[in-house]
């Protein structure tokens, strides 16, 4: 037997409940069977609100140092935004994603079971581009006679759109794949390219067609890949009015960020849903749930997503045998249905919830 | 008895359906009982993607000065978008807001009976933002090294803010004021401010900021009007999981098209969704739908949401009445649920339903 691979992960917990499911992950890698042939060490790394407040920086040099350093991968709790504008503050998962050049953020949105609203089953991916956009952060404020004016910065790359729209075509190439595996012929794999042209022509415009460019590659022909587009505001309709029918959704930034807080709504819970942020040879597991202050300390928060994010992680840094595994007990805990924290309507702790997914593992 | 009131309506149907749904909105204007003491005069006027193409313009000057000069108040249908970028068209409708200063955009949501994902009714209005953000349309283009790069501008007002929020206040006052006189006590007048100042500081910041000011009018606290306010992805995902809890909902320009769009699915069409362009002194109705090339041309568009917006019109004319008797003849239609048009799972045409709601005038 090889030696097992040893992958370092950095442990970024952030704020509120991010102090409560980034340990629920921890725990998951390190019960991870050894018959899998990976191990994992562990870094803590300070970040967020809490931090800012402390130290005055919200993304200490440090994290970005050892992450790049030493890890392969880490897993991103959340933090709190501070609710009016705070000098010096600024998000620090939005600094990493572009500090670490993690240019994709992926977000896996499937249900559990099937709702009188949604009779077929959900699972489909956004895929958001995640360096630029108006997330690039530019911003100038001027006075009229009128009153301040503000103007932010909208940037839209060939190179970004070509290598987010290339990432798309890939995951929908690789669920086709684990689809066809599975004896599962339900839907063809495909990509819907979503940006609001009719408005942007340029941008967006940008957007669009680096994207088709890079989305007619003949690989991706190959693995069957199907391309569509919808304008944003039509994309978030059909999106409510038929799940179902999508597979991958690739969009810029901004649309992806509300693309993904919609699609999460529509299997009820944001404590579902995973995420992870990648780039070439990294990734950062992070559930896409906030830091949720009323019930941080509690014990109850939801570690589903973590579970998820960290199963997204290891896809990412081809581990795809643990990742499975992974799934398939988060999966398995929730078809059941009796371990459930409360926000699905259960009333059981974080811990009970990641004890119940390490027995299926 | 005071002589009748005659308003001067231009009627704009676009392409597609647009040229079904105007006319049906005319009808209904024709169709008012003189005893309200308002009639109506029309002129047919040009926009669109077909004038683009026979002339090369989209928005003809002749529209605009007409509008202007000879105008109460108008009916715009749908235009379509030519799907790849064409050489000199761009939107008239987003033009003629800007040109005619119609600086709001009004969509009321309301669901036709409860439904098992919505049991609690759903009633709101989003107010959107209408002149500028990233319509504005202020882009360039230019070469990297790395290919093409494009930027665009998004662009906040202190004045534009400040009057959306005011309009947002007021529109929750009357509303409020209309439940009370109704005896409806389900809900209290909210507005919901909407913005990402978490990641735009500045311009996102400057919206918040300068609707919080606008919001905190003594007379909006004298009529009981609450402000919230949400980021406008976690927005999103609360308007889908709870959209009964909603009442009024602002927003910039952007956000304020995503949002209704997404509001539109929640009560299952487009068909039913009616809008207000309004400046001071002026408004147009427009059905939110597109010009549904698909359909167009079989009589079986749904005229519904054209004919709540000329009801929306009427509103912002100072012709409640007439609105409030629009209105209800549209809900007793729905209510019925007998003639309904194919998207709505009905096999009326289009004219059977403007026809049973004239009767219920
Ligand atoms: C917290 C915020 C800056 C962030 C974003 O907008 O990207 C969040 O909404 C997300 O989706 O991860
Ligand atoms: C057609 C398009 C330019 C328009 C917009 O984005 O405003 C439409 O989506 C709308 O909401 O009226």
């Amino acid at each position: 037997m090889a030696a097992a691979r040893t992958l370092r992960i950095g442990l970024i917990p952030g704020d509120g409940i991010g102090r409560e499911v980034i340990p629920a992950g921890r725990r998951i890698l390190e019960a991870l069977p050894s018959s899998l042939g990976v191990k994992f060490s562990f870094v803590d790394l300070e970040a967020g609100f809490d931090t800012f407040k402390q130290t005055g920086v919200a993304l200490p040099d440090r994290t970005v140092e050892t992450l790049k350093k030493e890890c392969d991968g880490a897993l991103f709790g959340a933090v709190s935004s501070p609710t009016t504008a705070t000098k010096g503050y600024s998000s620090p998962i939005v600094a990493l994603r572009k500090k670490l050049d993690l240019y994709a953020n992926v977000r896996p949105v499937k249900s559990v079971a099937p709702s009188p609203a949604y009779p077929e089953p959900i699972d489909l991916v956004t895929v958001r581009e995640n360096t630029e956009d108006l997330y690039v952060k530019e911003e100038r404020t001027y006075d009229t006679p009128d009153g301040p004016v503000a103007e932010a910065i909208k940037r839209i790359s060939t190179r970004a759109s070509t290598r987010i729209a290339t990432m798309a075509g890939e995951i929908a190439a690789r669920r086709a794949r684990v689809r066809q595996s599975l004896g599962d012929s339900s839907k063809q794999a495909l990509v819907t390219v979503t940006h609001k042209s009719n408005v942007l022509p340029q941008t967006d415009g940008l957007f669009r067609s680096s994207s088709f460019a890079a989305l007619a590659q003949q690989r991706f022909k190959d693995a069957g890949v199907k391309v569509e587009e919808q304008i944003i505001d039509s994309m978030l309709y059909k999106l409510v009015l038929q799940p179902a029918y999508y597979d991958v959704i690739v969009a810029p930034n901004l649309y992806g960020d509300l693309l993904s807080d919609t699609a999460a709504a529509l299997v009820k819970s944001l404590g579902l849903v995973p995420s992870a942020n990648v780039g070439d040879g990294f990734a950062i597991g992070e559930p896409c749930h906030g830091s949720a202050p009323d019930i941080a300390g509690k014990g109850i928060s939801n570690p589903i997503a973590t579970l998820r994010s960290v199963a997204l992680m290891l896809d990412f840094l081809n581990e795809e045998e643990a990742a499975a595994r992974n799934y398939k007990a988060v999966d398995g805990n929730l078809a059941e249905g009796k371990l459930l924290t409360p926000d699905m309507g259960g009333k059981a702790k974080t811990n009970e919830v990641v004890e119940d997914v390490i027995r299926r593992l």
